[in-house]
């Protein structure tokens, strides 16, 4: 029931970052036998088209996924979920359905209403900018990077090959891994980061509010740190919206941390932290150098 | 009585990161008599000669001052303090003497105590890596970057603009500030982002004992905005030390900001978290294009 990728018509739903990019690759190395793209705006269908993205570009939502084997969603979260509602009828029974969401449990909630036949997997590729949009996209960003794959309990053995065969063309890393445990592993290390970036903006700017010059003298501590905060503030918006509990958790979890620092600053305990700073360095240095090994 | 650069012998005490870069950016445009390096390893005195970035090093602290016109001390904060003290009898009268450290108003008041005659000048080149020592030095490190100057009350207007000279030869841009406005500023835009980033990686890690495979889905958002925990500890431990009540300040500024986001996040008031991110959003996002247009 299940043709190989090669033999596969693939509709990637959202032309932005994450969707034009996989379009890019799919196309670029001939992966599949069609790559179609849906954008809402007249535009990014042209540029996707006239760049070569794409085999056939449209803003008709119902055309795009008429006849696909494999459809993947690629817009902020709720408009995922949307989605999902409306295409559900459009689709071939045995059809492919993924996504690109930062976020899983409500998706993969969402994907189990889907007609039976129709099978579904969540999908979240760890790779991003804090650019955004068609121009952002690039070939090879998902090269070396991991893809979280959650397959629902109805989805078919051969269906999850599929995905993970589209995964690995593209150069990356598929994991498979339960919605809510996805969920509560990407609050600590992308949503918190996102808060921390955003407060960080704040909190400088309400120095600069009395003293300009601190934008003339921020360079690599600052900017690095907060660099996420320029991410798309809609995208963001979703995935706070959709994993509030986990964050909140994680939020609360790093002010407790922060708080232990200020303590042993306030109280001018060097070998405290010391012992806490040469720990988070060694941590640090640890996972990059890991990180680096696997790319 | 003081000498154009060019006329110059320049020591620089301490050859890590920053301080041999500017060994390097001396020595290789020939923008003064001559490169002295003094560093407390043999082996780090070793590679600064053979690699050309000094015409002498040693390590001998009084050897290394003797008779140089311009002295820069390039270690950590403390390790500055204290060798003010130490090679103030060494020096020529109307010696230029500049630091290269991360704080301003406890060397600044060190410096106050040299011999009458000598020239002291508190430094702060706004730029770095996270990692550090020689083998991390290059040449070309302070093009474009801000290098902030603390002149003394005593400091002779031909000391000030040497400094200048050294500044602007290397590519960098001198911004002269008062030392404690200097600390209250890189308490927000650098010493913050430090502490931010190490009890990030702290979270994280407490997520990750639990549960490992966090550290496999860390990418971008977790990797820039920890990436200064893995500056050097000793380093950092004396900025603490050294701008305790400015960081506190900080640090509370930061905590009320995440304070608030919580907040909004708990009480699903999306309007209020979609402002106060654009908000964010706009401003690290103009930061971002003044400073690519300054470089």
């Amino acid at each position: 029931m299940t043709k190989p990728l090669r033999d596969c018509r693939i509709t990637v739903i959202g032309l932005g970052l994450m969707g034009a990019s996989l379009c890019m690759d799919l196309s670029r190395e001939g992966l599949c036998r069609e790559v179609r793209g849906v954008a809402r705006r007249t535009r990014t269908v042209l540029d996707a088209f006239f760049s070569g993205a794409v085999d056939l570009a449209t803003n008709d939502l119902h055309t795009g996924v008429m006849g696909a084997d494999v459809v993947i969603l690629a817009t902020p979260v709720w408009s995922i979920i949307d989605m999902l509602e409306e295409i559900g009828p459009y689709l071939w029974p045995g059809a492919l359905i993924m996504d690109m969401g930062s976020t899983k449990a409500e998706i993969c909630a969402a994907m189990a209403r889907l007609p039976s036949g129709i099978q579904p997997i969540g999908g979240h590729p760890m790779t991003g900018k804090e650019t955004s949009g068609f121009d952002a996209a690039e070939p090879g960003l998902y090269q070396g990077a991991t893809w979280v794959l959650s397959p629902l309990e109805r989805t078919a053995p051969p269906a999850l090959e599929l995905a993970h065969e589209l995964v690995l063309a593209v150069g990356a890393r598929p994991v498979v891994l339960e919605p809510t445990r996805h969920d509560r592993l990407v609050a600590a290390i992308s949503h918190l980061p996102y808060l921390l970036a955003s407060a960080l903006v704040d909190a400088v700017s309400a120095v600069g509010a009395a003293d300009p010059l601190v934008w003339d003298l921020a360079a690599g501590g600052f900017r690095d740190t907060s660099r996420v905060a320029a991410s798309d503030t809609r995208m963001f918006l979703d995935i706070l919206a959709t994993n509030r509990d986990a964050i909140l958790e994680q939020v609360d979890r790093f002010a407790a941390e922060l708080g232990e620092l200020r303590g042993l600053l306030r109280d001018e305990d060097e070998a405290g932290l010391r012992a806490k700073l040469e720990q988070s360095e060694r941590a640090r240095q640890l996972w990059e150098r890991r990180i680096d090994n696997c790319e």
